[in-house]
């Protein structure tokens, strides 16, 4: 029997506010650090583990955390997702986006079908025309292969798959796993479709529009954009055009596509990576093997994040620390500091994943929380941070929770050896050092240059990013971002607070406004 | 006679402190709200305004507002700055960035020269430069032109520049001034620098080393890998490599280097865009006189900044307006949204400027301060943004205040009608509508769907993103938490907190490590 209940009602949060703070600096000094370092640790998953030696916690700590989830049924809440129970109440629907890697648990029907067996058969779909792109069976009208890929989608339809994409591509050049160039149009600025279709060979591009709804005023805006740039080359529109939507949405069976590929509405935008959303263009881009592997290293981590000991499950571990940080110590803010430039977009699909989840104020029945809820996240790749917002991380007035990522070994292996170092060797030496220098700070008699230390960050290293790895960490991510929303007692899997601003945006373009709406309006020459 | 005095000691802010707080969604509502937006506005030059109407302040608070600036000196100290005073108490050095772009004030006399004279030199020397290349005078050892322009720097020697040429990229190519395309590598991460290598013509490419000091790890490093690979294609480095630094740096009379262009001690990092910083790579990428427009408009906003009178000086008011919401309404963090795709890079540059700016614990004479100072920022264009984070923006437990940014004209002119409306009207009806659900919000029974408003946001509007209107606002956020950094009383001209780690990662890569630091080297394979 499953309790949804606030989490300020749980006596073993009320425990847990009850412990007794850690000092980082003093606990991560000396032999005890090292300590620390060597076991605060779990495997997340494809050669990835978890490391928080450098979070505010203890044994005492971690005990509590421990009773938390627990009492908050977390492991039994997820078992519960995954088999199928309406866990997004205020849409009344399911939250399947488990099953587009793998069967967790009993088979899910829904709709009157196998759901796993649908998304199963969507792959297979991908797989077929994906084949058939890159063996030069589906060619333009022209008889030429197509080159490029665009995918015309926003939010949940871009962040996430172009985050993939870049932290893939340069690994798929080395690997000869570059079959095309992907490109995305996402803003309803008609500067950013202009400036694609400026740079692209339309005549050998196919382009992917992404909605669910069928109904997104920027894709379908977007989508007229490029028809028009297809028509004004004098290309058939429905030689380009691939469409991922729902079955029930207008896109399904048109003649204006290709093919037509299907998610459902059990699969929110923000967690669709895994999904049609997500293969279409990965496995144009890099083939539908490597997306097989990107959906193998999720589902291993999908896996680990059954464990019920919390202390071998890494991203509910991280998830109850992070509430730890958020509601007892009071830190309003994380930031996601990955050390691989591949990773340059991966904090913005984060950003949407964490926020657009957890951003909540009412609880899963609509009621108003008195507790803080999910934080700001926001963050860029190391070491370029290191020259940029750092200084307000080691000395500003605020503390702010830090997740690093970091891999031992570069996509390219291409590198330099210089003063006796490589740069992936100076890359990951720098992520240790601002760990300790985080957590530990230095005393300055000058205080200008004293660091006060006790600034919280956890890691997580892996061997190399590749294909699963990448897959490991994002569904890593997205089962933390799920542990919180439980024990927040809030519906992660929403997302009303968009509503309002189409709402209004729609009367401003209908001229159907009054007041300062009307004001700004004017001002904009609308 | 300047006072340097912590803001708590100021009658003034205590009087502000005391002020009524304001309900926004209350002064929004109904013909109060227009006024506010039609009269809640001041110039910033080159076009653009800063509309305040949806900021939590009324005539009361504002009055508060401008006895607060006039007390803590704001005008004083600007021209204090300007006229060449040791702002930079920690480094006891000049700040001169406004210098690089116009005279404000009294000839600036240091190290025994002109500093005006002196950073116009440069501009000259970058002018006579460009135009050999441009004119095809100087090219590589085998005639060709050099059609790629690689910037090798990191922090302020990218960020900056690196926006500024995505902010400008579009507009030159319909304005027939993309004269050679921009790349930028910065990480230490191998995986960056290999990447671009990859797909740039090396042969026909000219490299900008930027280091101020021709000491920093990852611009050196990176420097040695783009040697290394131009000595593999056979071609001889010195012929394609410029310098950026200062006059005592290694780098000031190499002869690795075609040229060197010079800033100097006075120019931080993060202040650098309109000296040789980004005016090698920029005036090489789009012609000279581009980029002395884009200086004309950051001179004509500085000339703004001088106003005494706080209603007239917007980087002034939105300072203040800025210090009141974090210490007396409480708000931990801003969001910077560009309703432009061309400043998709912007908040980047901002969230360096502002968090290594005034992200400090202590005033400038080393004494902790007992108040928070600058806040984190983060931010990603518009509209896509609305489909990410802005969930959280609507409807989480925290208030985040926001500055919209938005144009009334594309840059590339190139639209689509749909629905009655182009994709630029939809641009900008999105964002008068999204300020308009922020602050006024909505009442619904079903909690779930409620909109509390009470969420603050300015606006800067612009008739077209063009390089006088990018200098200006550029120079609109310098002088911004230039003038928040006197309000807390801090210097926000050194970065003490970015040198821990780096002295750290030394010691790693040195193998000079115990305890923690050893630990996590060790993980690493370091």
């Amino acid at each position: 029997m499953i309790n949804w209940n606030n989490m300020d009602t749980l006596a073993s949060y009320q425990a847990l506010k009850n412990t007794t703070p850690v000092d980082l600096a003093a606990v991560m000094a000396g032999e005890q650090g090292a300590y620390r370092v060597n076991n605060y640790s779990a495997s997340i998953g494809e050669g990835l583990s978890f490391n928080y030696g450098a979070r505010p916690v203890d044994d005492t700590i971690l005990a509590a955390l421990k009773a938390f989830a627990e009492e908050a049924q977390l492991a039994e809440k997820y078992e519960a997702l995954y088999n199928g129970a309406v866990i997004n109440t205020g849409e009344k629907r399911l939250v399947l986006h488990h099953l587009t890697r793998g069967q967790l648990g009993e088979p899910v029907i829904a709709d009157g079908i196998d759901k796993r067996a649908f998304y199963l058969e969507q792959i297979s779909k991908i797989k077929d025309l994906v084949a058939k792109v890159h063996a030069g069976e589906l060619t333009n009208a022209a008889g030429e292969t197509f080159t490029t890929v665009v995918q015309i989608g926003i939010g949940g339809s871009d962040l996430g798959p172009r985050a993939m994409y870049l932290a893939l591509e340069n690994w798929a050049k080395i690997n000869g796993k570059h079959k095309m160039k992907a490109e995305f149009i996402s803003n309803v600025d008609p500067d950013d479709a202009a400036a694609i279709l400026d740079r692209i060979d339309v005549a050998r591009s196919i382009f992917v529009l992404v909605s669910k709804s069928g109904t997104t005023l920027e894709t379908l805006t977007n989508e007229a954009f490029v028809k028009d740039a297809l028509a004004k080359a004098g290309l058939d529109a429905s030689r380009h055009m691939l469409a991922v939507t729902s079955e029930t949405s207008p896109l399904a069976k048109s003649d204006d596509y290709l093919a037509a590929f299907f998610m459902d509405d059990y699969i929110g935008g923000r967690y669709s990576s895994t999904s049609a959303v997500g293969g279409v263009v990965l496995s144009l881009a890099f083939g539908a093997d490597v997306f097989e592997q990107f959906l193998a290293g999720a589902a291993a981590a999908d896996e680990i994040a059954k464990n019920k000991d919390i202390m071998q499950n890494p991203a509910m571990l991280d998830a109850m620390i992070g509430v730890y940080e958020r509601n007892v110590l009071g830190y309003a803010t994380t930031a996601v500091l990955p050390y691989s430039q591949a990773l340059s977009r991966f904090p913005a699909h984060l950003q949407q994943l964490d926020m657009e989840s957890n951003g909540k104020s009412v609880n899963r029945f609509g009621d108003p929380v008195d507790y803080a809820t999910g934080p700001v996240i926001f963050g860029e790749p190391g070491t370029n941070g290191q020259h940029s917002f750092y200084q307000l991380l080691h000395q500003g007035t605020d503390i702010i929770p830090l997740q690093f990522v970091g891999f031992k070994a570069s996509q390219m292996g291409n590198d330099v050896l210089i003063e006796g170092s490589t740069s992936q060797q100076k890359l990951c030496a720098n992520v240790a050092a601002q760990i300790i220098a985080f957590a530990c700070g230095k005393q300055d008699t000058d205080r200008n240059k004293n660091f006060e230390g006790g600034r919280p960050s956890s890691i997580i290293i892996g061997e190399q990013l590749t294909p699963g790895a990448l897959g490991a960490l994002l569904s890593y991510f997205e089962n933390k971002v799920m542990f919180q929303g439980f024990a927040w007692n809030i519906n992660s899997f929403d997302q009303e607070g968009v509503q309002l601003g189409k709402v209004l945006a729609k009367r401003v373009l209908a001229h159907e406004t009054d007041g300062a709406l009307k004001a700004y309006s004017d001002l904009l020459n609308i």
